[in-house]
């Protein structure tokens, strides 16, 4: 039987390296007899390992000193409350750059509590194609308790790699499905925020980088365990964390470092993504609307020119063993999820899959 | 070497047959050739499985129809801003009666909404045994929007068997070091909220057992992952859920069944904190300050009469694979913890230890 290749926009395929270390000690970890999910958060063998994996998100974003790194509850919809909760202060104002579905998203949250001004950074090229205005072209609001935006749309497919100038406004980015992709220069930021179902761990965990300045300015009735200061002064255990998804994702920072780190990382993010779009861009049957300036390297989504063809284009997949190809019910077709956990060898067996689809049925 | 045995409060022990079944499934469940935390929220396989998951859950509690079930983020602590944020509605006032520290915490997140009464439920016997007064007595507020209360708490190790009648005003308990260890009658409460990593699953997870009429009600500032209706309308995936703790918490169900549901694991939980507490009152050198009316069956906390012999206690214990016996730091000595997962044969294991451990010693 063929390898088989996940190719879902999340929960995401892990590295396999991980998982295989993480099979081999669920049942009795460090040798202590017992799950690391069995133990608790306050013991100092979990509590070294908590650190470790920090340390080691650290090291690999270069995450400058004066900010704190956030291990915390309810995932990447659970920030979309917590940002303009913990940042809005007095003010009352917010701009918020829309992209796709997922700045888009944010936005209803941020309007329990403040005055929004969306902003569409998309513009069209002369092809036609989607693709995103210059960040020197997006209007920022000066008086704003900060900026929001989504770098990478997994639905649309869509990665802004340019990150914008907004001055004495705090940038706040979901880097939900971007993070740990490519190296970032974390001081342009106020607040990084993602969901780790990508590029991270099991779902349940966002991890928060946020810079110290903005810590400390919650409106009352946020939730406590939403607090970046409550959490930042407890090392995030104010509550008990997620600790199996903590463990996993400092498994997945180790592998990181192994592979090189983000540099390392990045490079074969673009040839993974160059490998598919050169194969889409050379093919009749299947096409991406999204200018190549802007185009995912995570999430691909692509279309096939008779539409008729998808549900065969699905079912011969699964039959390769080339799983979850089916695209987000909003723009159709399919899309290829291939974030750091995918190897290139399954972006080309994907690739050779979708030749032989083409030759036997366009 | 003798087995291991973990008496951690939280995050415990799991069932050990649970435990092999993960294991085993980790990296290809259900013949996919992935792991279920690799899997979209949104496939059918995984939808089948939360659907079972929720359903045994109802068969274990015979959940009325009229109450909707959530598996939420957040843990308890999420719980305790959830809570009035969604029942408040136009009222001010709430009722929590104070059995503890968790009870008391609990207080701390409602304090940001609401005008709280607290009411201490605390007595003491003719002994000096700490008890609790009848439900009778409690003194409900017939205008509160509800009435909170924590029917087990773990640092004290104190367990509330008897349930208020609270009249029109909506009850809600958190049971998140209780649920599931006995039955209970449901449709005598508002709300039932549990955070997982006591005697359901991993950390990150919340169970919300919520009466339909309760629903709907929540403050705009409330965070949509909190809102009851949200969360309800979408079958607990508005956002991506803690995809590995439902899982997990799902075959804790399915053991659960097969122990011959919560009847029989009562029948167990009794004659293990009867062993425990047996031993403990016909002994010297150990004590346990709780009138046995209200005795935790889930925590049970004990003093040596000689404080100096603690850390000795601590070290053999740990010497004979007896883990995570110290107390929480508020009422110092020891503490077992011995949820569902606990055999009897750990709580024989840590009484045989006890029992030497005082005629060396004492």
């Amino acid at each position: 039987m063929s390898k088989i290749f996940n190719f879902c926009a999340g929960p995401a395929m892990l590295p396999e390296a991980v998982m295989e270390k993480a099979q081999e000690e669920f049942c009795n970890w460090q040798g202590l007899g017992v799950s690391v999910m069995e133990i608790s958060h306050r013991s100092p063998e979990y509590i070294e390992m908590a650190e470790q994996a920090e340390q080691d998100l650290r090291d690999l974003l270069a995450v400058p000193d004066n900010y704190k790194v956030l291990f915390c509850h309810g995932g990447g919809r659970g920030q979309f409350a917590a940002v303009p909760l913990n940042l809005l202060g007095d003010k009352l104002d917010v701009d918020y750059l829309i992209s796709g579905q997922w700045s888009k998203l944010a936005v209803d949250e941020a309007k329990k509590h403040a005055r929004v001004t969306e902003t569409s950074v998309l513009s069209e090229t002369a092809e036609g194609k989607v693709s995103v205005k210059a960040a020197a072209d997006w209007n920022v609001n000066a008086g704003a308790a900060y900026v929001h935006y989504c770098p990478n749309e997994t639905i649309e497919g869509i990665e802004i790699f340019e990150v914008p100038e907004t001055g004495v406004v705090p940038l706040v980015a979901d880097m939900s499905s971007t993070i740990l992709s490519r190296p970032i220069d974390v001081s342009k930021f106020g607040v990084i925020y993602a969901g780790a179902q990508k590029n991270i761990g099991p779902s349940g965990l966002a991890i928060v980088i946020v810079r110290d300045d903005l810590i400390g300015k919650a409106r009352k009735v946020i939730p406590s365990i939403f607090d970046y200061k409550v959490q930042a002064d407890a090392g995030s255990m104010f509550n008990t964390p997620p600790t199996y998804s903590w463990y996993l994702a400092g498994l997945v920072f180790k592998w990181l470092k192994e592979q090189g780190g983000l540099v390392e990382i990045e490079k074969k993010n673009i040839a993974k993504a160059e490998l598919l779009y050169n194969f889409i861009d050379s093919s009749k049957l299947y096409r991406n609307n999204i200018d190549k300036s802007v185009r995912s390297r995570m999430n691909i989504p692509f279309q096939l020119a008779d539409e008729n063809l998808n549900a065969l284009f699905l079912k011969e997949s699964k039959d390769a063993n080339l799983l979850t190809l089916k695209g987000h019910r909003a723009v159709g077709g399919m899309r290829a999820s291939i974030y750091n956990a995918m190897p290139i060898e399954g972006v080309q067996a994907l690739v050779d899959f979708m030749a032989k689809f083409e030759a036997n049925y366009a």
